[in-house]
């Protein structure tokens, strides 16, 4: 059972009430945000988790990073759709035994992001729970928010920020190998602290269709082909060349291909967008090309393979 | 260290970034909702979680339920700030082994509220997690939010909708005596399905101050008190006369007293209006009196005794 599966549920479910909107809904559940038609544009809401056990393990993570981490995952989402933030609101879960030095900790983390993102927490919600977790709802606006469905044959594949880096933080961290040099430095601040790409995303006018990279590059992409119904092909010379060359040196140590970490690292919260030929933005690094057909591949250069999806934490879960 | 306290680390810690807003952040951190200026009127934003173990126990709740009383929850914060719902998104966290056909209950839960309080679920986020739980951000619009602030002495307060009956069906359900009667069914019902007080919210203009009951009225008649900065005196006789009868019955059947269910039950999503002597509101009961002062307090006709405060699940945390 897929995630995409489980939104299909809950599509069928929710979907015949919001029909009550009518064109007000501009864009429902399985984006990366909903939108609104509003007085003065559209309203853009996400929301994003990040749980004990799922997302962060306190061995690697300080709550002040949980803190800014949550909300920056959160704004990824409104990046994705060239919307500007507004305002958050976080319902926070406490195991018993949190105390306040512990919530001032992580309130910092949110509010060093809020700042950071221009994207204050104006309320929430405090409850107990057996595991920490932080729920932040961001709400932006946008004249045009930008979708995942939009890509046309013909489009080039846009990357901004940076992939992989994250994923090589991570398995540092678990393996004990954190220690040490700039580019280890890089990669596991890339993982603790990770940044919206808010700046990329409000420059993406005049593109057809963009996703916010967090689940792993390769099934992002797959995403993004699915929902446009076309097929995205990602250049293997023009990725490796897009990678961050502290990427390519951590690999080598970790024993991993810097171009896997990339493709299904995940927690990335970069941007994969799909503009027309002549489209330009500053940052971006043409990654790859849309072609008609499905699905999300790799050329090589003399053939093509069909990228699997990223992660997805819901397949092998019981039916 | 009660909810109040964190609460205080919350503001303190993101309040300098929510002073960026200015004037357009009409209401912050520590009301019902958190109030955005917007084109049109006011943007009215709450969050609030059903979190198992904490506030559910699938012994007594169908997952139909649990998807039901999410949103309603959340939808009435918007009825006590007088907002008319737009829309919602809702996190889940599933835990392993959480099959479709429960994913499918659940959200029938949550479409049949969206459809009773036209507040459509427009989006949401899916994680794992050990815990099941359900955030649900309402957004809603006002004209003019009723805050917690705003009584003032010679104000009345009264009160929509019941309360202490869902604590009496809890109570049923967990000593095994839901079984039976039209009052034990009104009860159990009660807990299981609560509605949130919406039309009642829509009809409160003229009123002073507003609040939503869900962590008993002792408790949250002190949370007015303290905003407002005023003494809030309930009538026991008045009280007493607004108990639902199936309250009074159910109460000697399980040897707890009415007044006492009424005052510290929680989780009745009634509300508590402070408004100007004439005022009058249809379905609302009057239950007592605003004076200069501190505090909630209960007047039985001979003296007045000052309330403890309702369930507060941060009480006893370490610190």
């Amino acid at each position: 059972m897929a995630e995409a599966d489980l939104i299909g549920v809950l599509r069928a479910a929710l979907g015949p009430a919001a029909s009550a909107l009518g064109s007000r809904l501009s864009l429902g559940i399985g984006d990366d945000a909903a939108c609104l038609e509003w007085v003065g544009g559209e309203l853009v809401v996400s929301v994003d988790a990040q749980v004990q056990g799922s997302h962060f393990d306190l061995r690697w993570l300080s709550l002040q990073d949980v803190g800014y981490r949550s909300l920056q995952a959160a704004a990824s989402d409104l990046a994705a759709m060239a919307a500007e933030p507004v305002a958050a609101v976080a319902q926070l879960t406490l195991p018993r035994g949190f105390t306040r030095r512990r919530l001032a900790a992580l309130a910092a983390g949110q509010a060093r992001a809020s700042e950071e993102l221009g994207c204050p927490v104006i309320g929430g919600n405090l409850s107990r729970g057996g595991e920490l977790s932080v729920v932040t709802t961001v709400i932006g606006r946008a004249r045009r928010p930008l979708r995942r469905a939009g890509a046309r044959p013909g489009d080039r594949l846009w990357l901004f920020g940076e992939v992989g880096l994250a994923r090589a933080g991570l398995l540092l961290l678990s393996r004990g190998l954190a220690r040490g040099d700039h580019a280890a430095r890089l990669a596991v601040a890339a993982w603790r602290c990770p940044r919206a790409q808010l700046e990329a995303g409000l420059a993406l006018r005049g593109a057809h269709a963009a996703i916010d990279v967090s689940d792993g590059l390769a099934g992002d992409a797959g995403q993004l082909a699915a929902q446009s119904g076309v097929r995205l092909v990602l250049s293997r010379a023009a990725l490796q060349g897009a990678l961050p060359g502290a990427l390519t040196r951590l690999a080598a140590r970790l024993g991993e291909s810097a171009l896997d970490l990339a493709l299904t690292g995940g927690e990335d919260y970069a941007l994969l967008v799909a503009a027309p030929p002549k489209w330009r933005a500053p940052g971006g690094q043409e990654v790859g090309r849309v072609e008609a057909g499905a699905g999300a591949w790799l050329d090589d250069g003399a053939r093509q393979r069909r990228l699997s999806g990223g992660f997805d934490p819901f397949v092998g879960a019981r039916e």
